[in-house]
């Protein structure tokens, strides 16, 4: 085939997968356990955040935390056989994306993890994502640190799931893509900030909180986790995300990613037209703050989580002008952002209607990352994220970007499943 | 007296006053009838927006706001008698600003009116406001706008009012600030742009809520108004800008402008050393949109409101690059809201310390309008404000100026007062 015409056919499939992106209407319309909805979920089986990875690989937090889930789930009484089971393969540890979900952080999901189910009936696809977690302060001892987590664990199955469900079965579902829009408007850029989305879900939710859980002790705590935590929206967030991206995988000469994840030691990504291959690189670390002085860089995982799925679709730090405020994190200003943004343009497809950057006039959020454009500019996708600490918990925020090596080593995949036509 | 001493003294008093501007903490306390806590009120009140006015010169919504009231208060049988009542003196008719509270558009506040209570311990005074009173369109149908409007202030009266004083009475109190400097953060300038700070109110107050309101119907109506209204914490906002303005008020050689409002007609200034007295010129129209094409200019009464004490104290219009989405109603742009923020800090005295413009690379707000600054370079205080129409009822929404007769005029009089020592 001439290389023109091979241009001209990437090209409609970039422009058509980028109008799925605006077509796409992710609704939130329930939450229930991870094994009544993800699919293939089984009991044995526990997800983690990022690109598959052997288990001796592991970084100490998400090996942790599997273990952790392993006991929660009682498909083990110790840790030592927890880890026995993992070893002979009786427990299925896979990544949170290879069943349609995202983890922020760590990304510890199993069989009782409550999920946000986000329903995309345009494109007839659906996203997951765990419920927030936090907050989750780096506890230096472990045990207490464990102890915290499970009982944060318990309480997301048998509170926040159930209640939050029945709030958004009442209604028609939450559309969130404006949830994001109008956040983006108010100074969130739907990654490391979420105050304004959290706040406008809050004021999406109460009536129908109000009006379905008639118990009032459980209802305060539920409004007290909206209370205290200004990233509860970020899930939904991701989980729309992934329906979106969703709608975009397995386009035939699609050169845009579908997936950018991180497991604290690799960083993976997945494109379009090449399915469910993985592409993986060495994680960087993060240029950030710590949220205290007892910590540095000797505590810090390198870049972990699901949550560069919002840089994906053209958000968090790809959309960093629209929240200023996050300069504080990395010795920024806004013109700084705003280069940015500007630089994020040239590796992505083009805007998604109606995510607009207000301080910049306006402008479109650069969405639809092109592993063509990352190769040829040398410029690496941009991602704002948060900081873990080596034994669990969250300690800073910063930003960080996706290792090179993955976009050339996927171009190269791309080219050659071209030639084979 | 030299006249550098008395630059001096201008200058130091000037400083005092914008230091006392920052220093001040305005909490939210209380709600109560406007007869239980404004000063002098009495059952036979009636207060509206603006500068003083006299009966036969005011503007067509507030005189049917007047006498609206006058009828709910029970102290007349019809508009006729209630009119004959007012033209006689039986009823006092007389500005929110001179009881030490501030009114939205045409301000009616009476007796029975729920006043939101904002007390400032660092300086000893407190600044009130009327409830939110919308949403009000502008209705074409006379008597059914006013059944509405009476329908609203009762429920206002008995629902909205012991609600929400009881939830801010269980605590300390709500500090205002805070709110107002983190939903600059958000999108808001909060004149215009109220969304954030409403949300961020709700947060504050749910948990409050559930603890104070035992009745479910109750309770659903006050969070349908948070969730229905979006200017919900403007009236906050303004009594926290009425409690800091008190704080600067009367202050010997401060030539800083305490008070802006207007009827509908005039518009009117106070000025710190000059204590009470008003300086007023006639109302200038509004630039702007209408919310529906059914309105026109014809439609609209110029400049209404007490919710100019926002640029007052540096924000709304003083801000305006804080809230890029209202540049829609203008045809602007962020760089034409962030020259116009920078033209004001050339007639205002300077930031207050906590308010920032975070698009701006966190520029401090221009707070403290300077009568001298205003006449010497001829630039006016820009306002962001909404539209009313003639028979009442909000229509659309802009940008004004302050009439720059009412900055020379109260300049003579200063200027007098000086030289009499």
């Amino acid at each position: 085939m001439p290389a023109d015409t091979i241009k001209a056919r990437i090209a409609a499939a970039n422009a058509a997968a980028l109008a799925r992106l605006t077509a796409s209407q992710p609704v939130w319309t329930d939450v229930r356990p991870a094994l009544e909805v993800l699919p293939g979920m089984t009991r044995e089986t526990v997800l983690h955040a990022g690109p598959p990875i052997a288990w001796a690989d592991m970084c100490g937090p998400q090996k942790m935390g599997v273990v952790q889930a392993v006991l929660h789930e009682g498909l083990a009484e110790t840790e030592a056989e927890a880890e026995a089971r993992i070893l002979a393969g009786e427990i299925t540890v896979a990544p949170c994306h290879e069943y349609d979900a995202t983890g922020g952080m760590a990304g510890i999901t199993s069989a009782s993890s409550p999920m946000a189910v986000v329903h995309d009936a345009v494109h007839g696809v659906t996203g997951y994502s765990q419920l927030f977690q936090g907050p989750a302060a780096g506890l230096q001892d472990r045990a207490l640190y464990h102890a915290e987590a499970r009982k944060r664990w318990r309480w997301l199955e048998e509170v926040a799931g159930p209640v939050l469900g029945a709030a958004v079965r009442s209604g028609p579902g939450i559309p969130v893509k404006p949830l994001m829009a109008r956040s983006l408007e108010m100074g969130d850029e739907c990654h490391n900030r979420n105050a304004a989305a959290t706040a406008l879900l809050l004021n999406a939710l109460i009536l129908p909180l109000c009006d379905t859980c008639d118990d009032p002790d459980r209802l305060a705590a539920v409004l007290r986790y909206f209370h205290e935590n200004e990233q509860v929206a970020l899930v939904l967030s991701m989980a729309a995300a992934k329906a979106m991206t969703l709608a975009i995988s397995g386009l035939p000469d699609c050169s845009l990613v579908t997936t950018m994840c991180r497991n604290g030691v690799d960083f993976g990504i997945r494109v379009s037209a090449l399915g469910d291959r993985w592409f993986t690189a060495p994680a960087n670390r993060i240029e950030g703050l710590y949220f205290s002085s007892e910590w540095t860089d000797q505590d810090a995982v390198p870049d972990i989580g699901d949550s560069a799925i919002m840089e994906t679709i053209g958000l968090g730090g790809h959309a960093q002008a629209a929240a200023p405020a996050l300069q504080h994190f990395v010795g920024g200003s806004f013109d700084r952002a705003s280069a940015v943004v500007r630089q994020m343009a040239q590796i992505t497809e083009g805007p998604i209607d109606g995510f607009r950057i207000a301080p910049m006039d306006f402008a479109g959020i650069p969405a639809g990352i092109d592993i063509r454009k990352v190769v040829q500019t040398g410029i690496a996708p941009v991602i704002d994220t948060a900081i873990a600490h080596r034994q669990g918990g969250v300690i800073g925020a910063g930003q960080t970007t996706a290792p090179r090596e993955c976009f050339s080593g996927a171009l190269r995949a791309f080219g050659a499943a071209l030639a084979k036509g």
